[in-house]
């Protein structure tokens, strides 16, 4: 590598996770020791190896706490970065610029959440609505009575329909998709309840386009990974899952922490995602071309949808007929959320994508895709965001 | 360098700062939207020039928020850490990682602080205190009124007289040696109101034994530098300040957030500062005897006088007698706070000793040490900590 560039120099070498549930009776904290427990385990190294946390600015657990209740006698680098689901690959390379600088050897990145029993983000509380926006761009929202994630990217959705033409049934190929791999995945939280696209347009609109499917479910659960060098990797338990690139993107008038100035741009149906994926692309000497399987932060059936077009997989406005071509299902060109994704599988604000592109790459997933090498993983989407590309190495 | 270690790849090539006042007048963003031009002007650069930014947990101002008012067109890299005055140079750190991973070019770092007019951080209104504790170690402290820093770090300062027979006059050395730094400085916001040792011993206890002058002063302010890799620097308009190492260090059981399991500690003199020092001097290949200048972060008096134990200038228990010498003056063996400290020149939350310790190496202080060429810079003490040595490299 460059003395600079972090191509391939960074790995994941332990993937952990807890149950996903709408009931964890239990705190984040106990949560996030359990995930990290299991991924410090998965890598074959003690507790004591870890000296470095990164954490998702909207996580509870403080990254001492963490190490206190893991047993760990210090930490020698800890940080975070947001915003919440757009955190998780920019965590990622945040280790890998700890590792590669020498501030850390083996950092753990972990997102814990009660999301159903805890704060619920699809409620809107944390946009400041009961403050009626707060000083932010969310004055121009929220007094309206435009204050839940569901409600802004219906907005999109329907644009999109007007824009390209996009239909119900297109939104519905991604929730079904995403169902078809849950019911693969029995650690999935809506496995066993299988749904057809006759489900999927029966059940009821939420914010219209948008119905109860498009919408990713409410999950208490944790994940945490373990990033080290590609070059330390080699001597641990796992074939090191090695990170190609990562890339964060955030365009200006974004605001971090504040959904709404999506809603403010010339196009609506063209996210930092594009940002993200040239700046990607470019450092991982890839292409769409390349990838075999991704899994798309999909908070709504939506997102996913324009990332496909964002990453490049198709043309912008095409989406939603690649989408329903069966493309993204297992034996297409581009599967997509193997593990069930945000919708099917449990919303674990990004991190548990990651966990399954890992998988993807081990060859372990339940959903696996024959032969994959590259996996696509991306967080977020509508304010800043971040993606990463696992390989196999050159081993 | 190595492909892991950073010593000397990363250098700070820009510093701005606001004034430093008790009412700015003008909202964090302003204020950090002033630093950051000053200290991009300073580095020779365009605005459009930087492509990162790194900021403190504790600060208001968002990370896209400053890039959009200083009219960036998108950021590849953002990122913070903490705990509030810990940060700095571990702000500093993650910069370099993400330079040296090639995550981002040229690193804004900034801290704007409204400490008077703003949250007052030494009324403890963020430790929970409204709550009773809130379900952390606080609750062990806060229902019986210890609920300030500076409550807190009277404790330390009455322990360190009763084990080492520290007196109120070496607490006083402190507090007078600092604002004579901040009389020669006309920035500092003590300027122009000279101290005597019998001024300081005259000022009223506050929570004793610390005294009124033992406390740092509450200022509205912000600073700023911009880091980039020594290599780039080199090519940029003032001679690079190399980072020749920076280190964080957290011991377990010292929650990030929460100042009181300092006193859960079997010694509450000896901080994580020792720890920082240790993993600092190992990565620089340096030691005490190798320091010109020394900015030490200076909540209090006593924070000053155990960091000066902690990082090897003295012996456990000899901060006092050393810091009453003369050593910690302008001609003595290791100069310290010579823009004024937290204690005289501002408080801005130890970033300003940063872009003071920067002035050293250019030798353009204003109470400048002849020929310093190497600066050791701390941030926080109480929790969780960093610190860095600057150095004029090798040009």
């Amino acid at each position: 590598m460059s003395a600079r560039g972090h191509r391939d120099a960074g790995a994941i070498v332990g993937i952990g996770a807890t149950d996903f549930s709408r009931c964890s009776g239990r705190s984040e904290l106990t949560l996030a020791v359990e995930a990290s427990l299991a991924a410090i385990a998965d890598a074959g190294l003690s507790v004591r190896d870890i000296d470095g946390i990164v954490k998702c600015d909207m996580d509870l657990v403080a990254h001492n706490d963490l190490a206190h209740a893991l047993g760990l006698p210090e930490l020698s680098y800890w940080g975070e970065t947001g915003t919440g689901g757009g955190a998780p690959c920019g965590m990622v390379g945040q280790a890998i610029g700890a590792v590669l600088s020498g501030q850390a050897d083996n950092v753990l990145v972990f997102r814990s959440i009660n999301g159903r029993t805890g704060t619920r983000y699809g409620q809107g509380d944390g946009q400041g609505a009961e403050r009626g926006g707060n000083g932010t761009y969310n004055e121009f929202f929220v007094p309206f009575g435009l204050s839940t994630p569901g409600q802004m990217w219906s907005l999109m959705a329907r644009r999109h329909m007007i824009e390209f033409g996009t239909t119900q049934d297109q939104l519905g190929a991604i929730a079904v998709a995403c169902r078809r791999r849950a019911n693969a995945n029995p650690s999935a939280q809506m496995h066993g309840r299988e749904m057809t696209l006759d489900d999927y347009l029966a059940s009821p609109p939420v914010t219209a386009p948008l119905r109860l499917f498009d919408y990713c479910i409410e999950t208490d659960g944790a994940c945490a990974i373990v990033v080290t060098s590609t070059e330390r990797g080699r001597d641990l338990r796992q074939p090191p899952c090695v990170v190609r690139a990562v890339a964060q993107g955030v365009q200006a008038g974004m605001q971090p922490g504040v959904a709404f100035p999506t809603l403010m741009r010339d196009s609506i149906t063209t996210m930092p995602s594009a940002v993200v994926a040239r700046r990607l692309y470019e450092r991982a000497g890839l292409g769409p071309e390349d990838i075999d399987v991704a899994q798309f932060y999909d908070c709504f059936t939506i997102t996913a949808l324009v990332q496909l077009e964002d990453y490049g997989f198709c043309k912008k406005g095409e989406g939603g007929p690649f989408a329903a071509s069966g493309a993204i299902e297992l034996d297409g060109s581009l599967p997509i959320n193997t593990a069930g994704g945000h919708l099917s599988e449990g919303y674990i604000h990004g991190l548990n994508h990651i966990v399954e592109g890992v998988r993807q790459i081990r060859h372990v997933s339940t959903s696996q895709v024959a032969g994959a090498e590259v996996c696509l993983v991306t967080s977020g989407l509508p304010i800043a965001s971040s993606a990463l590309i696992l390989t196999r190495g050159t081993r």
